[in-house]
Parts: C-alpha cells; structure tokens; sequence
C-alpha cells in the first residue's frame, strides 16, 4: 500500500527500506533534501492518493508536537497519522484530539530494534481502534519479524496503549542492561576470571540469562575487551525517566529501573554532589581523612 | 566414555540421560534405589575402570561436602572428581585439597539451563587445569548445547573459576527476572494496557528485551494470565546472596542484583519489621493514622 | 499582630494556640462550625484591618486551590496570603498569579513539627519576595522554635522555595525513617541482641546516629517493644513521589529516597505483583517448589 | 578505678582525657613512645594491679587480634579485657575463648561519638556477662555522657552483643548520611533554592529531620558553602560492608544501607566498569552516540 513516512533518520530511513523491500510504495519527507522523496509536508501530502496514511518517526517532544501539528494543517478528513516516535504517551492523547477535530484518526506505535530493525523486523505495541489498526495492518506486517504475528505485535489497547507498552519496555531495557553490567563488573573484578568476554560468549547458548543484550555486550566484549575505548558517561532518551515517573503515579515500586536511571544519572557527575557531602559529614564527626580536591589526580 | 554420576535428581536425572544419549556409559548413583544404578559410592568406585571420573550433582553445602568426602575414601590416585552443583566457590579449594592429597584431580563446574537442558543442553562454566579440563571434554561437549563450543562453555580459570562465574551467572539471572517482573507489574496497574500477556508474547520477537527468560514469562502468563494461582513468596537457592556478599568484598557496587536479592527476602515475610517501625514512627510525631493489627484484613 | 488562619485541623489548631499564646490575634476558619471563629471566608475577610493577612493551612491540591480561589474574591489589593500546607511547589506559581492578579500578595511556607510543633515550634521554610516575608516575620517569629532565628527559619528564596525545601525535607525524613527501620529489623533478627528498645534508648545520647526522629522510635518501641499491635501498612502524603519526581527531574540520583517511596508502595500489597511475576518465572525454569495460593496462608 | 588502655591515638587518647577527668587512673600503651606511659604490654601488666582491667583500642582486624593474643600472654586469671574497637561482632567469640583458656575475662564495647565524644561523651553498647559488665561499669559510667544512664549505654547481651550492635548503629548511619546527602544534591540543583547552607541550618531546629548528624552537615556546609574543597571519594571502614553481609545472613532486606554502601564504592572508582558496560551495549543496539576516551575532558 502506499504511505507517508516523515522522518528519515537513523529509524525512519531503514524503516523505509524495509518497507520497500515489502512491496509498499512509500514516499518520504525530511527536512534534508539529500534523504527527501518530496520537498515539504505539503508536497507529501498531495503525492499520496486520499484516504493518506503518515507515519511520523521524529524525535519525541517539541519536534513530534510540531510535525502533528502541520500534518494536521495539510491532511484531510478520513486520513491516518501513526506516530511510530518515543513520544511519551501521554501525548497521545492531545495529538489524537487536535487531529479529530479535522475527521484524521490517529495511532500510536512503539517501535523497538534499533538499527538491526532493518533486517529482523521490529518489535511493534500499538495502540489505537480496532478500525484503525486493521486499516494499518498491512504496514505492521511488513515492519514486524516474520514469524507468528503474536511474536513482535501486539495491539495493546486505545490510543496511549502503545507508547505506555514501549516506554515499559524500555524502561525494562534499562534493568537488563544493568544486570549484565554489574555481572560484567564482578567477573572483570574477580582473578580467578581470566576472561570475561569468554564467559560473556559462553552465555550466549544453553544459559537462562541468554538473550540477545546478553549476545551484544558479548559482541561488545570482543571488539573491546577491556571496554577500554568507552566511558560510562550515558545518556537517557527519556523513556527509562518516564517509567519511574508513571510508577510512581501506579504506585507500583521498581527498585530495579530506579537503580538503572539513578546510575546512569549519576555517570554523567564528574563527582557526585552526595558523595561530597558524605565526605564532608564523615570529616566533621570522625576526623576522617577527606580526598581534598587538590589532592586528587 | 565412562562416568560415575552421583546424584539423580530432577538435574541429574536428565543429564544421565543427554550423556547416554550421547554416547556415554554412565553408571548413576543415587540414595533412592529405584533411580540409582549401584547400590553404594564404593559400588560405583568399583565399577568404574581406573582412571575414573565422577561427577557429583547433590545440593550444595553439607550434602557436596559429605560426598566429596566420601569420594576421596573410594576413588584413586588419577582418578577426577567434577563437581556440578550449586556449590559456592570458596568452597572448591578445600575440595580441590581434600581429593589432591590423594591424587584425585578436581573441576567446579557450573551448569545452567535448568529443566530444558536435557534437550537445548546446558551451559557450562568449568573451572581446573587445562589438563583436567581436556580429560573432561568429551562430556563438556555432550552436555553443551549444539553449536559453536564457545557459546556455551567456558574454561573459566582455574579450580574455583567455574562456580564463581556460575554464581555471577545467577546473580544476574536474579535481576533479569526482577525487571521482567517490575515492567509485568506496571503493565498490570495501567488501564490502557488491555493484556499484559499479549505484550509479553509480542515482546518475543524483534524487540530489545526479548530474551530465554521473557519468553518464559510469556509462557507462564499465557498458562495463568493474573498469576492468580501463584503467590509472590520465592525462595532463593544461595547464590543470589553470596553474589552480593561476592560483590561487597570487591567493591563492586550491584544495586540491581542487591534489590531483587531483598525483593526476595521481603516476600518470605508476613509483615515487614521495618514497615512496622517506619509505621510506628510516623504516628509519634505525625498523628498519622497507622492500621491497627485488629483493622486489618 | 491580626492574622486570619483557615483551617483549624490537626496542624492549624495547634498552630492558633501557639500564635495566641504568642500576642497575636488570630481569627480562625473552618468547616467545622464547632472549632471556627467565623463562619465564612467572607466574615473572616470582614473581621480582619486591611492590609489583612491569611495562613491557609488546608490539606493539599484541591482543597487549597478552592480555599486559594475564594480567598482570591473576598480579600482584596494589599492583602496578604501565605500557603503554610503542604502544596506541592509547582503550585505556588499559579496562586501568586491569581491572587497577583486582584494585587494580593503570596508566601508559600512549608511547616515541620507535626504534633509537636505547638510547644517545641515549627520549623519553617518560606518562598516570597523579601517585602511580603519581612511583614509576615512577627507571625514567622511565634511559629519558629525558641533559639537562634537562623536556627528553624529560612527565606528558601522566591515563590515555590519554601515548599521545594520542605518536599525535600519529607523526602529525606524518609530516607531516615527507613534507615532507622532497617537498623530496628536488624537488631530483632539477632538472637544475641536481648531488646532492640533498650538499643534505641541507649542510642538517644552520645551516639552518631542520634536525632529527634531516633527518640522517637525509642518511644515507640517502649510502647510497644514487639510493634505488635501495628501492621506495616504505610500511607504516604506526596512529598515522597513529588521529591524523587523532581529529583528525576533535576536528573539527581536519589537511590536512598526512591528506596523508601517504593518500600511504602510495597507496605500497602496484600501480594507483589512483580514477586509473583519471579515466582512464575522461577517455576517455568527451574521447575521450583512455588507457593500456590492453596497452600499460603 | 585502675585501668590499663592500649591505643592512644583518635579515639584512645581522648578517652584516656575523659577517663582521668573522671577520676580514674588511667596507664596507657601506645606504639609511639610520644604518647605511651609504659614501653610494652608487658609493663603495662606490671604497673596494673591484679585483677586487672585493659580497654583494647587500637584497629580492628589483625591489630586487634595480635594484641589480644599478647594480652594473654601478660595478663593473669581473673584479669578482664574490654575491645572498644570496632572488631567485627564475629571475631568477640574467638577473643573470649582465647582469653577464657587462661581464665580472663572479656566484653566487647561498641563506642560511638567520634572526636566529640571527649566532651559530650561516649554511646557505649557493650556484649558479656552481667558479672563482667558490673565490674567495668565505673569506666562505663564515665565514658557514656552524662544523663540517664539508659540513654547513652547499653548492655546488649552475651559476649557480641556489643559489637553487633554498634555495627548495625554504623549501618544506619550510612544511611542517615545519604539521606541528608541526596537532599543537598537536590537543594544544591534547583534554581529557586537560593543557599542549601541556610536550609541545613535552619533544619537544625524544630524540624522533623533534625539530628546531630543533621547539625554537622550544616557547619561543614558553612565552612565550604559549595563543598568546593572536597571530593566525592568516600573510603568504608568495614562496619557497613559487615551490616549488610549480615543483614544477608539473616535475611533482613536493607535497600537504604546498601544503597549507601555502593554509593561509596562507587566514589572511589574512576569510571564505573558497569556504566561502561552499560555504554558498550547501548552503542551495540541502537548506534547511540557514546562517549570515546578520546573525547572525554
């Protein structure tokens, strides 16, 4: 079927592809002309034969906001907008109101498999009606692994289901990524260990932790055994903060992601304004011996 | 080859099966008799052509201790002991010692994969010398999964290398089950999420976090979809703590492995101590209302 | 000085008693007819001398957003209003914008002391311009707790600083009733310690640990040695879910806090969701021994 | 009375100040001639007059354990020896038995107060029997601060007891110091907030957070407003690693202390191998942008 596709980065790009290779014919805007099939919104939305379909993969927030906004500007009446973004799901909600208001239905998809999408497919939640989502279906199929359709798509509710599920996911993404971390550590840290990587490599078949982070950090493992060439400083997309907010909201407690952002929070210090002050504290009541900054390397 | 297997439970059992199939003439000892292929440890000693390996899979601590033990009074100089349990690692070197003394040669070896190992074979982490470990390989390479020998098994190091690596190996397994089970609850708690099976299930195929263990819990909520026939009262088997206390002698700060260790600890108990205290003490000096023993359920 | 005060509950009761005791002339409101000095925020608004100044100490979000509302149409330009609840912060900007609106001005006080408060004094913390705190200072002076003005007292900075630092304040206080909870369960666990409440008694003077919250539970203890007349059942007032929010926010690591929030979520689960989750996940595995709702209790 | 106290440096020496001020004649061994008022234990012995009392207050571990294997060496049948250093609780049963072959008795006293314990007293929980504790009580007596004497000493139990407990006083203070710790890190954060320095101090008084601990942070606070001439870096001295192996043994969960303890140990790393793990796999899977050595200051 045919499709427009806003957004052709790192995501959007392979995503186009693949949907190409799957027979569909999809057209692309982006604001580089290099990558673009059509020069603006406008354009893309006159090149697709109505009822349209838009698939919009920009970056969350102001950039998403903006890009609904317009769409909501240029499209018509019985049109669709999926936003396959890392929008928080709250959004939804309002995106799919302003773009009611025009008779555009709209559907939230979560998309996960990083650039190795392009070729194993992607891990789909989706949300939005049922209507909405058989209109779309052809284009999941494409985008989804081959196999089972239960196994890498799931409609998981009305609008907001879909970035509610992904933002978990990735929140669930934070706490695996520590865990194999911290075993990392402590086998880097262990003597007896001659290899961590060869351990890592082992794990990759027969294990119960196997899985296919455990197979990366492996990969990882042998083009940088001692992870020499890489610093612990790592960002946060926003979804692993949004987890820990919403529990809060679910009173559900999730000590396990909380530790996984509060690390990563605290890999980008370059010293721990708490560990300052415990240092200052220890000194005051025991006349322990404090690192000073000027002797520290 | 031949192999004296100690030890024929639910472990054990099955390996004395996968070996068979492999090939091996395994002579199986056990207490029960209706399991057991000998009648006694000296029985198995005997049966067994010089030099002799044997290995032990009884629950770790008193039980492996015992049977090394006993071990080292009816086996022979060049004869080797592997053993396959859950022991911790410190204890491999008074094994190693106890069984040298007379010349018997000893590997740690730890195993993974549980109840599937028999048919997707077991992952291995084995720790001895490099001759002891060659001796060994032809039952290391029947129990492994198929495949490439180095995804799967692991010469670790040397005599205690096996274990700890298996030890870090459940550690880790510990926090993996804990954010699998965190991001279930939150699905469970927002009412967008219609079922959180089906994002489980979908979440097997192309996403980031699909792994051996989230395919499980698909599994066990597609058989149970609210868990309404289990409660949350779980057990852990030694190595989850020794992790932690691995971790401390280190330095190895493990957030993540340490708070699904106390999630553990916390659903053995009918009523937290330290809720009841945090309780107590917000009513000194909130007048807070606290739930009263004879208000509660 | 004249102060109209609305909200005559746990917290502003006491604290008419203590201005009162003070010199000053303080009318009070409230729905109760039998505590209330006036019967409207119309009368109260009547009954005070122009430039008129009213505490509002009613409990958070609605409540004081209504309260706020009609203030803002009985008083009028000069007027001063000072939220002394427990507001989140986020708050204090669009009350002074709508009392700033009708030329009313605004203090937001975040108050401690509980119970205790009416005889000891309340710790307070304020945010406003320095005018408006320098003329509510003679109320701040009755309030504030005998001593050094510094000591019990700070201008936190503009609107929104006072009830920041008092969300602070709660999430800390937290963080230490866990810490001391954790220390109770501790010493109740060790056979060899003979009565963890003569530990916490001893622990009241010369100790390190030693503060106002540790008497506390000392006090408790010796009410009730075993705590066995409370369940661990424990609410919590939204300062502790605002604090690690805004800690997320700030991008601030805040695992001794979160650690607190999440054990009082967990406080009020007849069964952990997420626990339950591990113990399917453990039994598909391994094949363990789990608690099945028939055999529990 | 006659006391014999070996250790005269941070802590000896002052008690050595306190115990004399109190009336008692105190004969001190140290190491360093400077300090010392015997040359050896031997003279020590000598200069005591039978039955013997000898306070041991020199580093726990193997300085402990050497000098109480000398002291049974110059001590006699009916002697009494009290470790006031902070031994763990695990090493007192070994001390006791060691001392009790020649007849010698023994209390393990757990001491806390740091460098103001000469002024404002010692909190003293000490482990033996009843007889043994009556004997030492006038030393006790004077080193506790002044007050009822249940505040500020306790007899926790049998030989142990004292050292258990003082431990687990060691382990809620970590976390009190975290808890004050993360609320500066916020305070410090937010832009309303003009000076943490002025909230601490005010917190000093009527507030529901106040402490001595409290008070400490506020002066170091005011001595470096910014904590400016103080790095992170944060050494344990042993008692909160032991809190949390033992909260292990006995299956007591304690997300607050530990979370303190990995705290520290991660302040002492450079880069934290888990976050560069963390790092590596992100990289692996999504082509995020990571932080090259090359590039970080």
């Amino acid at each position: 079927m045919q499709l427009g596709l806003v957004g052709l980065g790192k995501m959007g790009f392979n995503m186009r592809e693949r949907l190409r290779a799957g027979g569909h014919e999809v057209i692309g805007f982006d604001p580089r002309p290099e990558v673009s099939d059509v020069p603006s919104l406008a354009a893309l939305a006159e090149a697709l034969p109505a009822p349209r379909m838009v698939w919009v993969m920009v970056p969350s927030g102001e950039v998403t906001r903006q890009t609904i906004a317009e769409l909501a500007g240029v499209l018509e009446s019985g049109d669709l907008v999926i936003d396959g973004g890392n929008s928080r799901y709250t959004e939804d909600g309002r995106h799919a109101e302003l773009l009611g208001e025009k008779g555009i239905s709209f559907i939230d998809a979560g998309v996960s498999g990083g650039i190795w999408g392009l070729t194993e497919g992607y891990g789909l939640m989706v949300g939005g009606s049922d209507e909405d989502i058989a209109r779309a279906m052809p284009i999941f199929d494409t985008l989804r692994p081959a196999g089972d359709p239960a196994d890498g798509f799931v409609h998981a509710g009305p609008v907001g289901a879909g970035h509610f599920t992904k933002m978990v996911h990735n929140g669930v993404e934070y706490a695996l990524m520590t865990a194999y971390a911290e075993g990392y550590e402590m086998l880097a840290a262990e003597d007896l260990v001659r290899d961590p990587q060869a351990v890592y490599q082992a794990w990759t078949n027969g294990t119960v932790v196997r899985s296919w982070l455990q197979q990366l950090l492996a990969k990882a493992l042998k083009e940088d055994p001692d992870l020499a060439n890489i610093t612990g400083y790592t960002d946060d997309s926003g979804e692993g903060r949004w987890t820990v907010e919403e529990a809060i909201r679910l009173r559900v407690p999730v000590p396990g992601i909380a530790a996984s952002l509060f690390a990563r929070f605290l890999s980008r210090q370059d010293d721990s304004p708490t560990m300052k002050a415990v240092a200052a504290l220890r000194n005051q009541f025991g006349g322990h011996a404090v690192q000073r900054i000027s002797e520290s390397g």
